[in-house]
């Protein structure tokens, strides 16, 4: 049979040449690549066509379940940097200082990079995109975003031919795993995050996962990506999801809604670029709405396909390490090729990307989910609607439940179509100055993901 | 900033050469990839890093829905491939024959193809990959499987590191409306067939839909990706929803599953492949179960990052036109490259291929749905379970009905557990010939997709 990619490497070159892989890291997803790499090395060289050789490991410390025989180890990972020997520096080390000194580092000694790391790509990614450019290099993040998904090959390439309009992901696993036990058990946030951190789900400070830090990380590459445009973490808004409510979860079953917490983000055309984490109402009819536990999903919507999904594990040790060894695959093909034809890091040609304002949460529109205490007296229920439909605010749907034995309070829930967000909040500030209003409104934003 | 991809291409360079495309076919997606590439012209120039112009159209007649003022047009599609100004051949004009040699033409002239022909490389993709590796261009086929939803490249490089254990798709979206509609409105597959071709989803024969032709089209491509094996369509079983009873989509649902039209590829360590197109029971809590109406998704398990899943459009004029055009965006590329880094058309190097064994029907292993029209007497059960029991059969669900009005018989339905097909067969037709049986047993196979 004829081969292939030999055009690509001739056969004699192939057989010389090796790629020396340098692996700094063994930690979690560390071990896992190695786990990987050992597993399934036959099919990995057959996928990249050249033989993939780990070389050079940095780690601070040895890890007891890896036989390392036959690697040089280091326990400086600047070491791996500076190894002549190595064509890819695989940064697993994560964190943001040390890992940029790291990939700045290789880069400059003209290494491709492959990392998992998504703080180090939201926060530093303008920076270490050019500089590997300048340097003739790739620096490869598949495993940055939703763990084993290739959510970044599908919207770098297979979306390619499409304007994005919006994007919408469940990006962070312990916050849909502790929502969906919410929701499933009614059981309240406190007490499933304690699960959680004895499951492993969540850090001991869980604040990165349940305020949407990580998934803030997650989305500003997305955004960027979908939009071409340079990384902005600074201008992302985040809200988390620990003042969910069980009582909401189930109201907005009631409603035929689940309660996810997505990172968002959308074009609004001549206006600018919304990019939002949050806690988000969505329609159970939607594919998405079904993606619960510690899965992971993100929905694109493209001006000529449409909607299409992604899903699977969004973290672990080799869900992430499949993503990080697919990267080195694909980086392989580059390495001792005199020219490539390599893929820009944000999909559009650096020079393309275009600094798209990104709007304010308060000229964000969207829908919102309103849950009101109110004093079970007539007229009350007209004096809120007139609020709302002052502020042109209309009502999509509306709850009111009977008051529990021994409350003169009772609970009102609305849905309202969408508005700018700035206009829901002035009519809740009135509502709230109501005298047949108790306490602070609840408000949950809605989206219909059409 | 920095000019991302200065080194893959010199600045006067690409200026000096556009990347030219020639486009044969101005049927529906023919038509849809003329649309996107002009709405999104500027954005796909910003993503393939040079100018994608559109030289000549070879179609036999004109489309007047299209102003193709500036574009060489051709009766014959041939001179196309003939053209020497043409870089890039994009084949829509479906069928094999034709085709098939207008493919190999612009192979042999040094051009690259992009097709969304399944039937094409299902049935011939071995040959024309030899042919193209051999003049050093690229046959991209991104379209050919899905529509919209980028699984060629998800399978091919964003699970490269995997070894893939099975996956399971919907791939047909006309077989999956009829089976939403006879659930969701308990019509018959007759009834709504009819209704699917006025809409214009299913054609006038609607054999290739809804026997499993095209699902088993695309199924093989998938399965030569997976397993890195030559195609080999005459190898897969296929087995059609025609006969599928509304009554059989209720039970099923009684039990907590859906009927769907899957196109299944499974590796059996040590024996082979399985290749099925069949209706298949899944469990309601999939998220492919919720996959309704003409849309496609398909569930890929790998070794390395467990299940993923991939949803969306896998047909229509846009959606389709969307993986063309992504295609020429990514064969833009490799385009005047003097070594490009180009994946390997199956994913695997062509000369790692392995010609794995694809298992016979009555080898394959799953569990069954049967229902039985059994005499309400006695014993009956009894006999029936016995039959099972002796073949090592279990049962792992099983629902009796009372007898309707006048009616002597009853239906019993029953789930098995996983056994091979032909043992299976054989007890069935051992329940068959029992004197308190009523006509034929009917089943359908069931999977967990776990």
């Amino acid at each position: 049979m004829a081969d292939c990619w030999r055009f690509v490497y001739p056969l004699e070159e192939r057989s010389l040449k090796p790629v020396n892989i340098g692996l700094c890291g063994l930690g979690t997803v560390g071990g896992g690549t190695l786990t990987v790499l050992k597993r399934n090395l036959l099919d990995i060289n057959a996928h990249a066509g050249k033989s993939v050789v780990l070389t050079h490991i940095g780690a601070r410390r040895d890890n007891p379940a890896f036989d390392l025989s036959g690697i040089k180890v280091s326990r400086d990972v600047f070491a791996v940097a500076d190894d002549p020997e190595v064509d890819i520096l695989v940064e697993l080390i994560g964190g943001t200082s040390v890992a940029k000194e790291l990939v700045l580092r290789a880069v400059r000694s003209g290494k491709h990079v492959v990392t998992a790391n998504k703080a180090l790509i939201a926060e530093f990614g303008n920076e270490l995109f050019a500089e590997a450019a300048k340097h003739n290099v790739v620096i490869a993040y598949e495993a940055a975003v939703a763990g084993g998904i290739p959510i970044i090959r599908a919207m770098r390439e297979g979306l390619a031919a499409n304007k994005i309009e919006w994007l919408a992901g469940i990006i962070n696993g312990t916050g849909n795993f502790i929502l969906t036990e919410m929701r499933d058990k009614g059981r309240a946030f406190e007490d499933v995050l304690k699960e959680a951190q004895e499951l492993g789900y969540a850090e001991a400070d869980p604040t990165f996962d349940v305020e949407g830090i990580d998934a803030a990380h997650k989305l500003v590459i997305l955004a960027s990506i979908a939009f071409g445009m340079p990384l902005q973490f600074d201008k992302v808004f985040t809200e988390g999801i620990s003042t969910i409510s069980t009582e909401d979860v189930a109201y907005a079953g009631e409603l035929g809604y689940q309660v996810k917490h997505l990172g968002i983000t959308r074009k609004r055309p001549n206006q600018g670029i919304e990019l939002r984490v949050h806690p988000t109402l969505i329609p159970n009819s939607r594919l998405i709405a079904n993606v619960d536990g510690v899965m992971n999903a993100v929905l694109v919507k493209g001006d000529a396909v449409g909607p299409t999904l992604y899903y699977g594990p969004g973290a672990g040790a080799e869900p992430t390490a499949s993503a990080v060894v697919s990267d080195i695959v694909d980086v392989s093909r580059l390495v001792g090729a005199e020219s490539g034809s390599s893929v820009p890091h944000l999909g559009f040609a650096l020079d393309k990307l275009v600094d798209y304002p990104i709007l304010p949460i308060e000229e964000v529109e969207t829908a919102y989910y309103i849950r009101i205490s109110a004093l079970d007296r007539p007229g009350v229920l007209s004096k809120i609607t007139q609020i709302l439909s002052d502020a042109g605010i209309s009502i999509e749907a509306l709850i009111q439940k009977e008051p529990k034995e021994g409350q003169d309070h009772v609970p009102v829930i609305l849905l309202t179509n969408r508005a700018i967000e700035k206009q829901i909040i002035a009519a809740i500030k009135k509502i709230e100055a109501l005298d047949s209003i108790n306490g602070k409104v609840v408000r949950i934003r809605v989206e219909s993901l059409k």
